[in-house]
């Protein structure tokens, strides 16, 4: 077992992270929040550290696989098809099962093309080797095959959710004052993830933080999904070559005045049988708290809608309602929280413009949680709080086992990485029989909010 | 709201009651178990109360419906047909789904008829009215009808469920001491139940028994899905007629040394175009502990065979295979517990002898678990074990929501009467990240048994 830990940063990222959070950190305190503690730089954990060197920490990362011995990191490499029938992980099953849903598709009819580049958004500098030493691990991909196709699409989404993953992993590393616990595994029949947890921390019950990037061939029951949902496609002898690859995260704080969040972003690639690529995107992010907070959820929801306004202005009131049709658990007939934005199948206006929004999302998810925390963080709170947020958590596993695509599908998928897809479960959660809230209080507020979603921008 | 509580308990019902419990005591005593406490009989809040009429004690019943006020038990009917389209609680979930599934089912042609019957089998001295003094509330048939109808398998088996859910309450609340919340609920469409559930106890985290009583009519979807096990089943105007009730209880105790219990007793009746009726039985009790004890394994599974085989002596092995399979947890190669029996679609030799078997397995309850529960009721334990049971706990969500054909009929259907569908999730339980017992502890050999499943007899 490879014992290496990655925990350097590249000083653009570490440097635009630092400057988003503080402008937002601003943003949050001018809205009328005036206790609001800044993050502090001079933790003796501070993960941010401003080497770009490989870093050991003695703490390990595990190379894993399912029932065999790891494969070290060298000397893998992407096969553009390899036989599906083991192991998928949770934002790759979450991005077949988008793909496979019927869900109500965002009308592309509609769609202006509105090109504003961000500077922000551009790639960024430094070769493939320099960004991927602020990684958690090694990313899953080869190394030389990412520097040798640094201009596809799959290679720049695998930056970008390695990225992403980095950025958030370090952000709660550096509230926390613990560490990630860093699993790579692989998938025998090609790609594999790498999964970041922290559990029981000072600050977070719970949180998880996966990349996966998984490739291989649609069945043909997967096939004739698509088909019904108006696209044809033609496999070679019915064989579909596939990449779905994604970053996704759920993060459960102990402190109930600390919001669960929960994002996902994500990339699906198929081939034809002449050649051609099918793709899109699909991802969202979408807050749970356990009280009602109507500066967080502004805040929140006014960033991801910053986010969406720079691509389309139709982009956050569709998503936000997608999002609330989305994580709704029908038997409660309550939401799982108070919402976000969520998107799938997204393939226009042109792949680059698409992969341009996704990329505003993914680097809004750092502004968007880490204020919040930081805001709560020392809120005190009583035993009955914590047993209402107990109640919640039971709400989030029946919603996650019951309800989640990307969860469902992971689960059904012989040989998928079980701890990978769970790992969004809380560590705690409760069922009172008859639980309701006395009408009045703030428990019976936050389920009116749940049963009858608001706007919040 | 009515505030009447049924806490009496006839006396037949009560003599058997204590006498199977003291012989299986004995049993399990003899069986190598010297420690064994009796059953305290001078608790003081002692429910087998030696009258026999209705008694008031301050708690209440209440009468619910899904959104509308509680009728009151009197003038209320049985309606032969009525309207699907509302609740259906858990029992009739479970009959059901387990009807429409394709579950493996038992060898009828194999079965020979092994008619021995039980003097404790037959039914009960005592009219209706005297009867229905024993349970926790009013049946929900009104029991003019019940009288008139007395001699009706429907008849007969709410009888049997109402008193099975009325023994195991009373035998739980003189172990705990605590009391039982009851809660009479009404469906529109036709039928109701009675909910009783006991939270946070002395010696039970969670304890629910439930009665349903529901009929309606099956939609063409369930019918086709009759047809597909091979059973034509000719409806008028495509209507059939249907009937569904049962007794459902799942049982979690605090101390990690006593395991949790399931059992669930069904009747299902549906009637065809020309009048003609189908029927069939399911079933089964099944054992979750969080620590192996062959002993009390083989006192639960002993059990169970000594009532299968009192009518066939293939029931045992084939019902103890079905609930292995049954209570299996495909995403983590386990069993959900150590089984005990499971069958379903049980309709031959002929309706008698299957309802005396169904009467000898839902007696038998009881005898099953009562005697683990004294056994183990000043057992010590380490937090470590506490957490382990958690941990345990977290399975068996994952089983009840992913798999249960019971609970996912019940949440898939408009206006169940979801509280008493997931009572049987724990009060409280926990996710680990990565969790797996060092080899060789006790965590690891409960493991190994859940992924092993053995034979206990």
């Amino acid at each position: 077992m490879a014992t290496i830990v990655f925990c350097s940063v590249n000083k653009t990222a570490r440097t635009t992270a630092r400057r988003c959070l503080t402008s937002h950190l601003k943003g949050l305190a001018s809205a009328g929040e005036s206790h609001l503690p800044l993050p502090s730089t001079h933790s003796s954990s501070l993960t941010l550290l401003p080497g770009t060197r490989w870093l050991s920490r003695g703490s390990s990362v595990r190379f894993m696989s399912h029932g065999t011995a790891g494969r070290a990191a060298a000397g893998r490499t992407r096969r553009g098809a390899l036989a599906l029938g083991g192991a998928a992980a949770v934002t790759a099953a979450a991005a077949v099962a988008g793909f496979l849903a019927n869900a109500n598709h965002f009308q592309r009819a509609e769609m202006a093309t509105k090109v504003l580049r961000d500077p922000e958004e551009r790639e960024p500098e430094g070769d493939i080797l320099e960004r991927c030493r602020g990684f958690m691990s090694p990313p899953v991909t080869d190394i030389a095959v990412l520097q040798q196709t640094k201009g596809e699409m799959r290679t720049r989404m695998e930056m970008l959710i390695m990225e992403t993953q980095a950025e958030f992993c370090k952000a709660l590393q550096e509230v926390d004052g613990g560490t990630f616990k860093v699993d790579q595994w692989q998938r025998k029949e090609g790609g594999g993830g790498i999964s970041c947890v922290m559990q029981d921390g000072k600050v977070f019950e719970k949180a998880g933080v996966n990349v996966s990037v998984v490739s291989g061939y649609l069945t043909e029951e997967a096939a004739k999904q698509m088909r019904s949902r108006g696209k044809v496609l033609k496999g070679k002898d019915g064989k579909l070559p596939f990449c779905a690859m994604g970053v996704s995260s759920v993060i459960h704080p102990k402190n109930p005045h600390i919001p669960t969040v929960h994002f996902n972003y994500r990339y699906f690639e198929i081939e034809e049988e002449d050649g051609s690529k099918q793709w899109w995107f699909g991802g969202g992010t979408d807050l749970t708290p356990v009280y009602i907070n109507k500066e967080d959820a502004f805040h929140f929801h006014n960033t991801l809608k910053g986010a969406c306004d720079k691509h389309h202005s139709k982009y956050y009131p569709e998503f936000k309602k997608w999002c609330d049709r989305y994580f709704y658990i029908r038997h409660r007939g309550e939401t799982r929280g108070i919402g976000g934005i969520f998107f799938d199948d997204l393939d226009s206006p042109t792949q680059e413009e698409a992969f341009s929004f996704v990329k505003s999302c993914a680097r809004t998810v750092v502004p968007c949680y880490l204020p919040i925390v930081y805001k709560h963080l020392n809120d005190s709170f009583t035993d009955e709080e914590k047993a209402w947020q107990q109640v919640r958590r039971g709400r989030y596993v029946e919603f996650n086992l019951v309800y989640d695509r990307g969860v469902k599908f992971g689960l059904a998928t012989p040989g998928s990485r079980i701890e990978s897809i769970l790992m969004s479960l809380p560590l705690t959660a409760r069922w009172e029989y008859m639980h309701e809230p006395a009408k009045g209080t703030r428990e019976a507020k936050m389920l009116d909010v749940l049963r009858n979603p608001k706007e919040w921008v």
